[in-house]
């Protein structure tokens, strides 16, 4: 049974990992630079207010980055048979300033969950927010197993999936899939900042997705990007080189290689989207089969049902219907070495099978 | 009472017109180059076959921009008491090549509904693809207000928002709010192409928000891009210059000044970002919700069977997963009066709905 869980920092992950953990019967003990913030997480369910005597097992440091060392290297300190395990965006940075404090590094392991929102703060949080991410171990040799797998538990109690890196693997990694994307967003949306009204009137879904993450707290991302500038820096060039290739060619999208230079980049961002995994089917490790289905309820159910009954497993699948149409379409995402048993099967049963 | 029209083309666009209209009672005679596309969308409920003799009031040409002055000058010629409208994404460059023509414009108005998705062709047409989206009249002085109008009716009829703007002031608007979002998101995806598996698989939403459009056509784009280049030029060198200042603060950002400049590129896009009108990607008449799955054969088509029962149509289903997670999650949308009771049933029923 897990020993008394201590968190430092109740704000959006904090306050999550405390109500994951109390929902789990984990007893949390909360603190907070801010008693207000604090009382509010304790208020929400997340844990109840930490007390002089308090003997945790293990401690959460969920503070902003550029603090996160100082107050690990703290509580390494003040609690001398705790294990303490932090949650800040960036990795390497904290453990250089940790070794360069002389901390007691045998008890501290830096994590990540790849799990946020654009909104922040106690009462954004959740006990479900971890639930099937990716939730990033950078560690270091200078820790044992026994004391890591403390951590590695705490991230399967949330219902996230533990994932072993090393703090520069990590940072790189970020560098593309997080901090990238977040700037490109924010450049993006700088556009949309002086642009007439009659154009913005015009915005639709696309320009809505590619700015989504542009509402984040520029505050904190200049903690994040400060601590990564150099992995950043280098996306950052070959962000730059890629578009003045693209603004080279439309800028006389008329000369011979133009247009060709044009579809490349469009293409190149075609084979980059399909690598992402998961959701919605565009991983090419996965198959989507198109089927008919009739608009009313209970028939996607049906569907389903003769799926499972086919023994096939479904990594995902959309319905597609139109006000009017005679019927919808559901696309179903399956590993390809199910697709040709699915066919047989749904169309047995009487299904059309469009794609 | 609306008199026949007639569509040519029967892609995403050609084929949601027809649904929608259709829908509405109205007479739709359908026409594309190709009979089996064409054959598709009338078994899927967007109108009739055309046939010899068909004289449509109104003609809403919806084929790719390159061809679109040539099929209005075509349909113009052989229907000469028919209004011809486009939804070509770009508007200058028609208008001109019809003048160029020669084409009796009297007649001819270019129209842009804000409206489409990742895939095309009829399968994803939906007859409420255009509810409460803006639908641009790129007007000129040389068509007659009682013509007009029937563009404008056919733009109510489908349940969107009619916009008044000039074919030059709208390909400067889709330059900053369609076409720069989609080389973004393109720029960005690229950069996952050649990217190490294991930053992929730590993805999360922010990237895969900004990402979401380079899956879009390349063959369609570079039409798009080919025909508004100076417009869409001018928004990527105030990019370029963005990117430049802020590549230089972090590249050195330590120094004076470096990191108010990053903060400064992030405040920009928290500006843009709000101007956007109304609410963030999701549509407005549907709500969604969240429900724990187990990751086996079967579970999703319990819980939609249990759905079914509980007399609450699916308008759409996702399911989100990750490697090596015991569960994932399924995200229900439905008509925000159903959420209620789709909660209560689902959570007497014993599933876990987590949002």
């Amino acid at each position: 049974m897990r020993g008394p869980v201590r968190i430092v920092g109740t704000g959006l992950l904090g306050t999550s990992i405390g109500l994951g953990l109390a929902a789990r019967g984990v007893e949390v003990q909360l603190a907070d630079a801010s008693p207000t913030a604090m009382r509010l997480a304790a208020d929400y369910g997340a844990g109840r207010p930490a007390e002089p005597g308090d003997a945790p097992e293990l401690i959460v440091v969920a503070v902003p980055p550029d603090v996160t060392a100082q107050v690990v290297a703290r509580e390494l300190e003040a609690f001398p048979d705790a294990v303490v395990a932090d949650v800040a965006s960036v990795k390497a940075v904290p453990l250089a300033e940790l070794r360069a404090l002389g901390a007691d590094i045998s008890r501290y392991l830096g994590t990540h969950p790849m799990a946020g929102r654009e909104r922040s703060g106690a009462l954004a949080g959740s006990g479900d927010l971890f639930v099937g991410r990716p939730w990033v171990i950078a560690g270091h040799d200078g820790i044992s197993y026994e004391r890591g797998s403390l951590v590695d538990d705490l991230i399967l109690d949330l219902g996230a999936v533990p994932i072993e890196s090393t703090p520069e693997e990590h940072d790189r990694a970020v560098a593309i899939v997080s901090h990238l994307p977040q700037l490109v967003s924010s450049l993006m949306a700088a556009r949309l900042a002086d642009a007439p009204d009659e154009a913005l009137r015009l915005a639709g879904g696309g320009v809505r997705d590619v700015t989504r993450v542009a509402a984040s707290d520029p505050a904190l991302w200049i903690q994040i990007l400060g601590a990564n500038a150099p992995a950043v820096v280098e996306q950052l060039r070959a962000l730059q080189t890629d578009l003045a290739t693209l603004v080279d060619a439309l800028d006389d999208v008329d000369a011979s290689g133009s247009r060709k230079a044009v579809a490349d980049a469009l293409r190149a961002g075609n084979e980059g989207v399909a690598r992402l995994p998961g959701k919605h089917g565009t991983h090419a490790r996965f198959t989507r089969v198109q089927v008919r289905v009739d608009d009313r309820p209970g028939q996607l159910a049906r569907l389903l049902a003769d799926i499972g009954d086919a023994e096939v497993n479904l990594e995902d699948v959309r319905i597609d219907h139109a006000e009017g149409a005679q019927f919808g379409v559901a696309e179903i995402t399956v590993l390809p070495e199910a697709v040709q048993r699915l066919h047989d099967a749904l169309e047995e049963l009487g299904w059309q099978v469009v794609a």
